[in-house]
């Protein structure tokens, strides 16, 4: 277990981060600026009206993703404020880094960015995928090596989202093909190439405490509420955006219930899986994403709903093992059963709910799906309507393989820079311990006090 | 001590939920479609009006009811995650079956039922009254009789709400007496026929330890928070709103101190009780959904929130006890406290409300009260205005009298329904625990492990 | 040590509650109402939209202050009820006494004074000043004590936020000088009369365990989600709103990074500190404040928040020891590093932003101030434009000795005042200890239970 030098990673976190700040500034100086204000009184009530429009949707978003997501990933008793630390530091570097890579790609006309809260939102969105990615290998990575992730993987979204979106039109309001399906290939390709054929066996403190699971069952729920808000926040105001809000509490609805049954049927004595529960509720806000906003009957966002927490069970139960056992994949917080599977599921119906709706209404259609298709991202006006039903079908395929491929290629590039030694990877004893990165003055409550003593001697003497 | 063979009651679970969740997708397939969407710029301004001033609401509101409430009803230490969950599966259950019946009942126009999000909040209403009549036996019922329960409660609340509101024309826009005093009482009535005669001695499980009363107080402060978003949601948009929100923060605030003072003149020492707290501090909530939108000074707000607590400072104190021991009622939460005692005073003020309002404005009494009596579900317009003042008092005293009575009944009928053996109503020694309906892997924890390795022993015993 | 009698104390709680409650009763009746209700339609539709302007921002503003202000403060492991109630109860009766003092002193016209949402607003910053002032004597003072303090601190807020804001027009439409520094040197001013020259030695309570931690970082996540919304309230609608949200979210976001990268080159190993964290993370905030809504570059939210959490992280470090050393002054959460140091930072930032806004643009420079000013509270339109940059900058500075001295002269008044022996502060042992204000049943799973027994009796012999 080659360990390296103590005083070297311990500087690099924030020489890295310190060095990213500086560079930050100096780009802020330089290129970035606010819109105008403007002086008539109609601009200024516009803008009012997208402030309240908008700003509600992105607080949810931020609850979701510091409390609840952070919440939900403390499912390991000892790793509490990594978890929550971790996901806090990788939000704002990601969104500070994607605004950048923004700026530098899409955005520069005249010399200069015009800021706004909807730039800042595409930017929170590319760093959904970073903290979706972060959960194949939580625990078992360093600080600097989730950095040096988010670093690679913030441009290949920003790269991928412009190839399916703009290029290839395909619809996709909620982020299920451009994000889920994304994020978890790009997460299962790091984690391959930087654990490769080792087996990782149960860690002692990988188990949660019945604390710690309440604890990630209230992320759930909070994950769970505002859920829709970050389906919604990009459609176009109107009817599509009331529709992609019901559709998806009318998946969550379904996907809680069916978790329910499903986890009940699978384990012994009919109990209930925490872990069932923490992941599966939230399947079917995965899978909605890529339709919610198409025409589609009620009856449809049920049935997916449904379906992807079947599938989210079924994963957790039998896949995550088999693929542990043939592929030796390790997938700490199983996102290949919350947004690998119902990610495919979601894109699989948007392409079904594409060609449905050119049968239902004929000659109608391009005119009935373009107003609804909007993602208020990168979309090229109309381009969905020109192409056809079986066009518009092949796009939401193609999108989808691309999603998946590039990721997976894009994570294991970077997978295999993350084995740098410089990088501080912890050794297996030390995983899923909060003592390797944080100050802790009194450890009288953990769990196994004499274990943890031992540890403890271990880690100073691997330190010094 | 019977308990029923183990396999049975495992399955039965499932199978209820899973044949629910098909027959609501079928009844979903063949009746239930989303509004055409409108092709008129002006409707899509009107929708996306009607979304930015209902979600926001609506989102508190599930902020409220899952966590919230959640974490309110896990005062039981060991039985945190049934808390959490059997919320989160009544809330969804009780949605999906109050959209069905709605649909079934109400809207049947046309052979389709137009989905839209106030529907869903109709629904949600609904399914409030289900989460509080569980408060009476919590921790003492299985999974399988809750769910009973809410099936036979929804049809029965849905009812009683269209005799209240439509046809007795009852001003009630923060369901003081819908749903406060009616769930209180059909789960009293659950309690009663549930239990029967027996006394149910002190139980070890039953005492709340420091952490889970934390958790429980975080719930209630969340529950505040939210508060003047339930009760403010159905108000017509405008004046009558605004007051119905300042009423309401004015009622808790009051709540809040005056449980203070009540709690610290009856206990001990002059020491807080942490139940009191919990409760108290919600009475005002409770108290003044009935006369929050109606023209009254702000200074009837804060005394019925002091009054309200005082009344429920005092149930916990003297009444719970009092019914336990000549009633061998057993209300495990004290929902009477909290919903029952504030709800008839709320719906006593409102009467009061009704007939001081006419006699301040004399003539033009009846245009004034009509615009902010506005219960946006079904009531008729104009109609309080018709009758006068004395007629509305009138109605108001007798929807008390209705959603006390016949929720009583119903809930006496009901908990008698609950007694069959196949719902595997938990023995005496196995409640407040979720290890029964839990995988739960550590043990390791909980207090008082030498006690827990015995009766998981027991536990055993009884389910083989 | 002087303990006074124990039945004495005990009762004055709800005596001074009860008697305050009723005293607000009767001035609520005497002379608040609510505005007239409007027949206009146009009016109706003005209320609604300013209610959906205001209401959602009022409700992220609650969240912020009790759950996440409440969870911040409850890293001390046995005083987590205190913590959370002791600001429900503080927040209730500060709102409700700046109502009362707010009718009295500003808006007494014709005899009545309409209630609205924006004074309850501008009451709830008000009381945002008591919050934060606890912080200086968190854990060792009595209930009693912190009533008295609040009694003192809301007419002293008020009147120095009239002479800041309407006399001298400065600019700080967050609240940077008027409640951070404001609130700072008043909380440092009553723990020094309070504690004189007593060297408060580690008490045995005060560390923080795994478990308080994580609740404290829980509810610094939440009070930095939330943030942007308490900025921006006040902040008049548009552009300037739009500027200050995204300042705000710029500020925080440099903070989060600033804090780990600071912190992790001050602590041994490179490990975190979760205190700093906790601080670290809002300092940007609260320095934002003063200049959210001014016409400058992204690139100095930035900076400002950077250089903010660099401040507050070396003022942990090193400046509260020596004060603690040098001058015996007490701050038991900090508020001097979170709320002092960067509120003077962002004091400096906003003279400077007024010169460097005039040099920019000229000529134009009035016009242009003006309209992004607007601090809705009370402020003269037009002042700043008239005064010119250099008034303007002196403005500022003079304003922020106000907040600064006036604040320090009546906390070190307040805290002598608090001394009178009936107040009932608790002797040293019983500090930070829940259960000195609290009925707790269940003591069995607080860390150390030898020595709570040891302390359990001590404090039981102390009130005999």
């Amino acid at each position: 277990m080659a360990v390296p030098p103590s005083t070297h990673p311990r500087r690099l976190l924030p020489l890295f981060l310190g060095l990213f700040q500086g560079a930050l500034l100096l780009f802020f100086a330089l290129f970035i600026t606010y819109d105008e204000p403007s002086a008539q009184a109609e601009d200024t009530n516009l803008v009012a009206n997208q402030v309240y429009s908008t700003f509600p949707f992105f607080q949810d978003i931020q609850v979701m993703l510091l409390v609840g997501l952070g919440l939900l990933l403390a499912f390991l008793p000892r790793y509490g404020f990594s978890a929550l630390t971790h996901s806090f530091l990788l939000l704002n570097f990601s969104v500070q880094w994607a605004l950048v890579l923004q700026g530098l790609l899409h955005h520069f006309h005249h010399g200069q960015v015009h800021l706004d809260l909807h730039k800042i939102l595409i930017s929170e969105f590319a760093a959904v995928t970073v903290l979706i990615s972060v959960g194949a290998i939580l625990g078992r990575a360093s600080p600097c090596q989730l950095l040096l992730m988010a670093t690679c993987e913030i441009p290949v979204y920003l790269a991928s989202e412009w190839v399916i979106v703009t290029c290839l039109g395909v619809l996709d309001v909620g982020g299920t093909i451009t994000i889920h399906v994304f994020s978890c290939y790009f997460g299962l390709g790091v984690s391959k190439a930087l654990f490769r054929a080792t087996r990782q066996s149960p860690h002692p403190k990988e188990s949660p405490t019945p604390r710690s699971d309440l604890m990630s069952l209230v992320g759930m729920l909070i994950l769970w509420v505002f859920w829709p808000s970050f389906v919604a926040v990009l459609c176009q105001p109107g009817d599509a955006q009331h529709r992609a809000i019901l559709n998806t509490l009318l998946a969550m609805s379904a996907s809680a219930i069916t978790t329910v049954v499903a986890s009940s049927l699978l384990e012994r004595d009919g109990k209930l899986s925490l872990g069932h529960l923490q992941n599966g509720s939230l399947a079917g806000g995965v899978a909605i994403g890529a339709v919610a906003d198409m025409a589609m009957p009620p009856v449809a966002a049920l049935a997916l709903g449904s379906l992807s927490a079947v599938l989210c069970v079924l994963g957790f139960k039998f896949l995550t093992p088999l693929l542990g056992k043939k592929l030796t994949l390790h997938d700490q917080c199983g996102i290949h059963n919350l947004h690998g599977l119902p990610g495919i599921l979601g894109a699989a119906a948007s392409t079904v709910a594409v060609l449905v709706a050119s049968k239902d209404t004929a000659g109608s259609h391009s005119s009935q799906l373009s107003p609804m298709s909007g993602n208020a991202s990168e979309m090229v006006e109309g381009q969905s309507g020109d192409r056809g039903a079986g066009g518009q079908a092949l796009s939401q395929a193609a999108g989808l393989a691309v999603a998946g491929g590039a990721s997976l290629l894009a994570g294991l590039l970077t997978g295999a820079a993350l084995r740098l030694p410089c990088l501080a990877q912890p050794p297996e004893r030390l995983c899923f311990d909060d003592s390797l990165y944080f100050k802790i003055q009194d450890q009288a409550e953990s769990p196994g006090p004499d274990s943890s003593a031992e540890e403890g001697a271990l880690a100073l003497k691997e330190q010094v």
